[in-house]
């Protein structure tokens, strides 16, 4: 199998976690921040779904598995521990369907890399199931190299860029100087202020 | 937006894309390894691209765009510089669609980040369009870090984890050699012949 990353918007889209036990607290989790509108569906939910469900953060059919939770459905996430139902929303899922598979016995088309984010900056890291400590160790590691100053640095790149788009200075002096602004002595918040503030008075 | 990544298998999946020239001519290559089935629809097509159907590494649909040229599509990238068809694509594109648009005007649900691959291991970088330049020279930076040799390590990962799996060795034992297998030196080849050795000797 090969998967290649992509970033995708889940705002507003609906997924549908099938079951409510450890698997499905643990996708519900990393989906929680997404934007999506998540609905699980389980006869029974473990305490801490519960308690998202309470807080109005996901919804809840308190049902088992039919054909008609997968409609309109962007993704489903299939994690019981029963193959049964794993099978079954596999088979119930319309084509071209996103369908991410916890189940060791039925693949998925989408697997969630390991990732981490510095504002608009996201790092993600996927060994296809090879080692999970791998991919582990990496974002540790790369979490410390890409530190929380990068949030702030990345809004600024963000912004220097639009101000020099507005700019009527040549293509490649804009070029010149937004690689100028990749050199380390950048992340510093005051370089970055002193930069902005050169900018902005080009519209003066 | 909020974007989150996914992995995402398009072997034998339908891919569209809407154009032919320069962006379609990225787009195509970005995919041409990713074991998705290409179509890109446009009247006329640069060179490169047309190498690429002579070869059948794509299908040409020699036309205009028409809704019903996303039936069955899995992903639609667009990829024209003229908004109206722009715009015609993510109208007619079914409910759910993956959408990727390079469009300024026009904001698909699907982007695509920097990427590496060594093996089976990947990595994406994206800053959500705030700065392509920062996501390249991360890119960069981390090809050198994690250089070909993890290709060789990652399946060595692989290939030990799964020997460990059919010993009966104790699940902190097992996990215990997985994790002293993070260790660099584990990264030279002689080490890793060593160890998957010892391995299998276990079922002799």
């Amino acid at each position: 199998m090969t998967v290649i990353p992509l970033m995708v918007d889940l705002t507003n889209k609906k997924v549908v976690i099938i079951g409510g036990g450890r698997i499905a607290k643990r996708k519900v989790e990393s989906l929680l921040n997404s934007g999506a509108e998540l609905t699980v569906v389980s006869p029974d939910i473990l305490p801490e779904i519960n308690a998202l469900y309470l807080e109005q953060k996901i919804h809840w059919k308190q049902k088992r598995f039919e054909s008609s939770d997968l409609t309109e459905a962007f993704l489903a996430v299939v994690a019981t521990n029963d193959e049964a139902v794993n099978a079954a929303v596999i088979e119930a899922a319309p084509p071209n369907s996103l369908i991410n598979a916890a189940s060791d016995v039925i693949a998925g088309n989408v697997h969630f890399p390991a990732r981490f984010l510095r504002g608009k900056l996201t790092i993600a890291i996927s060994t296809n199931g090879a080692s999970p400590m791998l991919a582990k160790q990496i974002k540790q590691e790369l979490e410390s190299r890409y530190d929380e100053n990068y949030e702030q640095y990345v809004d600024f790149l963000y912004e220097a860029r639009q101000l020099l788009k507005q700019t009527n200075l040549p293509r490649h002096v804009k070029d010149a100087y937004l690689r100028e602004f990749l050199s380390p002595s950048f992340l510093q918040p005051s370089m970055q202020k002193e930069v902005i503030v050169k900018l902005r008075s080009f519209f003066k």
